[in-house]
């Protein structure tokens, strides 16, 4: 059992003072607020806020960042030569490798404030060509669970390049399984799980699966309650190939054809129309934005500012893991939006502060992606919090109106003390628990693939 | 005098490797690559950068962080409805005020490896409306002084509220001087300047003063080599309206009636169009982009896509003080380009690297608007320089191709140990040296500005 005594903490009523969280076995037990004086505790804290889910992360393309910011001979370079070299790093990796660079992109999420990782996986071969499901899952596990962060383990199916259901090219192989030994593999998934690993399922995209198979994912999702992900709309020429093979827009093929609701995570939907945007936020589905990869691969602006007040439901996520920094995604979410309108306060639908509004809503939209009952600091839910800095200039001033304001949009330093999850500390300091042995293994994994830059 | 020993630096020609950089009186006087055995040094570094130039901060502003987020009553947030959020908070500055938040900008600015500021400054009087130029100046000057950033003081010239030449509403009285009055002042604040402190001049925006004035400030920054700062076309209504008044949008109006060249530095010019863009591209000025502070407002994006070929010269600036650092400026300032053309890489102009591009460009334009004639780890230049941790994983494998990359791109916790200004360690261990005090007067000063939020 630890008791956390905090000077402020984020209640799922709103600030409360003097709080009293109590844990036990991974879980949040008690929470207690006003408590009348100092109460023996583990850990006296400043302020205290819920983790907040990652809703999609490619942890392997932490070993991209910074390698893919420059021209190629493309004449225009885009989402598309990005893919490229993408593709080139798919074709070396092992399970070994993958642990080190999973488990050094899940340490810096967990110092940025992040307690659980949707992990949107479909690397499903070895570079020869061998299924090695199970043998990538593992990898990706034991970096979860050696580093602690909270996993939802997302297999996705993926069977083919493109509508015109095209023979998957070479590189593209690595990701291809047949529907039947997907569901195998993921059932096989879901029976491991434990108390920090739940298993949810998805495709690629509508490019990448046919619509009997997605049948058979959506069938498999909703009889085992498990959360449904799907890349969706992430560029124009998506857009343009489903509608010259299905004579629909992407997101509009999806709403017609399936039954999509609250189990459903789309991730991206950049480009989609008025009513697709209506429909969709009507369906009760979240949809996953990634600003920092948005924009790092030119993807587009989400209509955000129609999504919100028609009652849509997001979750952000890390994506190619460019940026791992929930408030600067929530931060450049907000403005791009304003860079579109050219106003300002654009998110603040519900509630006047833009801060706040966005972070509760995250923080259900994620729990929501990660099939996640319950969330916040409550009774039931997991021990996932952050412990911040309540003396830290960034914070100075600030009461319960604009604390959460103050910290989604002060581009200084996160002021981050300690990170627990499933009621275990694994941000001490500001730092990882396991920092250097992490930095050292994901060092050597970039050398043994060959992606030290000259 | 100092002796820094380099792992790797960025010199002028590029990165070198074991770069021994020998400091006395605030300049670096040697800088030898390839030294061939560990010589005597008083710090070993792992990788060694030039210190850059904010070369736009109005640092009161620094007490608006995460409160200016929510919903206004009017109908549509924009920057006009955050501009009287701001006249509420320089009602009610004085000296000792000013100095306590600004030192509170200067340190982060210098954490986050901003060297120098350029402080772009027209709080000339007291609540009272009593002329306090001289107050506001030394006020500025002390907090510089006292966390150690180099200092570009500009005063800029306020006359009036619009083109129309309206008398300024009673909030923006604090701001407002005649032009003689104002050159006075300058000339007594250039009479002071001293090994950290230089002097520029400016004017507030073409709607702020009259064409006859600004005449004057332009010859007074001629004559007297000084930088010439000015706001520009930050938002639609400023264009329109100098449409109205002049026949011509602001930068065309600007570049017809006055010698635009080098001195100059224009301050957004957001709204510029193609031949503008063009012109404004040849004159040889430099354009302050403030990415953060300009997707805060909503102002909009400036079309350096074409800006850049054209061979045009950029600077960043912090601006509003929102953000704090000058690679989420750097990072966000090509994503704001790729969102808008929906491709990657876009102001790799002369390098394939993006990052290597922005950061030299944004170093060299940054000394321009700083009117400091030399640069970079060189002899001669002034000894501002940071200090990475090359061990971090943000850099791991990372060589000269996509070491800067690597570092603008990568969103993560910028590894930044220490810091020089002027031959002295201003931040170590990440942290500024007097960051204890510096935060305990902001926040009292909040306190007294009664700025704390409920």
């Amino acid at each position: 059992m630890k008791r956390i005594l905090a000077r402020r903490a984020l209640l799922p009523t709103g600030w409360a003072e003097d709080v009293l969280v109590t844990v036990r076995d991974g879980e949040i037990v008690e929470v207690t607020a006003g408590v009348p004086s100092p109460p023996a505790a583990d850990l006296t804290a400043g302020i205290v806020i819920p983790g907040l889910t990652n809703a999609h992360s490619h942890a392997f393309q932490r070993a991209l960042a910074g390698r893919t910011e420059h021209r190629s001979d493309a004449d225009r370079d885009s989402f598309w030569t990005w893919r490229e070299r993408m593709y080139e790093l798919t074709g070396r990796l092992d399970p070994a490798s993958l642990t080190a660079i999973a488990r050094q992109a899940y340490a810096e999420m967990l110092a940025a404030g992040y307690t659980s990782v949707a992990e949107f996986h479909y690397l499903f071969r070895d570079p020869a060509g061998r299924d090695d499901a199970d043998a990538m899952f593992e990898a990706v596990r034991r970096a979860a669970a050696d580093c602690g962060i909270r996993l939802i383990y997302v297999p996705v199916l993926y069977e083919r390049a493109g509508f015109d259901a095209a023979t998957p090219e070479a590189r593209q192989r690595r990701f291809t399984m047949d529907v039947e030994r997907f569901l195998a593999h993921q059932e096989r998934a879901a029976g491991s799980a434990s108390g920090r690993v739940t298993v949810g399922i998805g495709a690629h995209s509508l490019r990448a699966v046919s619509e009997s198979s997605l049948r058979r994912v959506a069938a498999r999702a909703a009889a085992s309650g498990a959360p449904l992900h799907v890349h969706i709309a992430e560029q124009r020429r998506e857009v343009e190939d489903c509608l010259g093979a299905t004579g629909s827009r992407p997101v509009r093929w999806l709403l017609d054809r399936f039954d999509v609701g609250e189990p459903w995570c789309l991730v991206h939907a950049t480009h989609v129309d008025e009513a697709e945007t209506r429909d969709l936020a009507a369906s009760g589905a979240v949809v996953c934005l990634c600003p920092s990869t948005e924009g790092n691969l030119g993807d587009g602006l989400f209509p955000l500012e129609r999504f919100l007040p028609a009652g849509g439901r997001i979750a952000i996520g890390s994506d190619s893991q460019v940026t791992i920094n929930p408030f600067e995604e929530l931060r450049w979410l907000e403005y791009g939006q304003r860079l579109r309108s050219e106003s300002r306060n654009v998110t603040s639908v519900e509630d006047p502060h833009v801060g706040r509004e966005l972070f509760r809503r995250v923080l259900a939209g994620g729990a929501q992606a990660a099939g996640a009952p319950r969330c916040g600091l409550a009774p039931g839910a997991p021990a996932d919090l952050v412990v911040l800095d309540g003396e830290d200039p960034m914070l100075a001033g600030h009461g319960p109106a604009t604390l959460l304001d103050a910290l989604l949009f002060s581009g200084y330093r996160v002021p981050i003390e300690h990170v627990m999850v499933h009621g275990e500390w694994k941000v001490t300091g500001g730092r990882h628990v396991d920092r250097t042995r992490t930095a050292r293994d994901f060092a050597d994994a970039l050398a043994r693939l060959g992606l030290e830059s000259p």
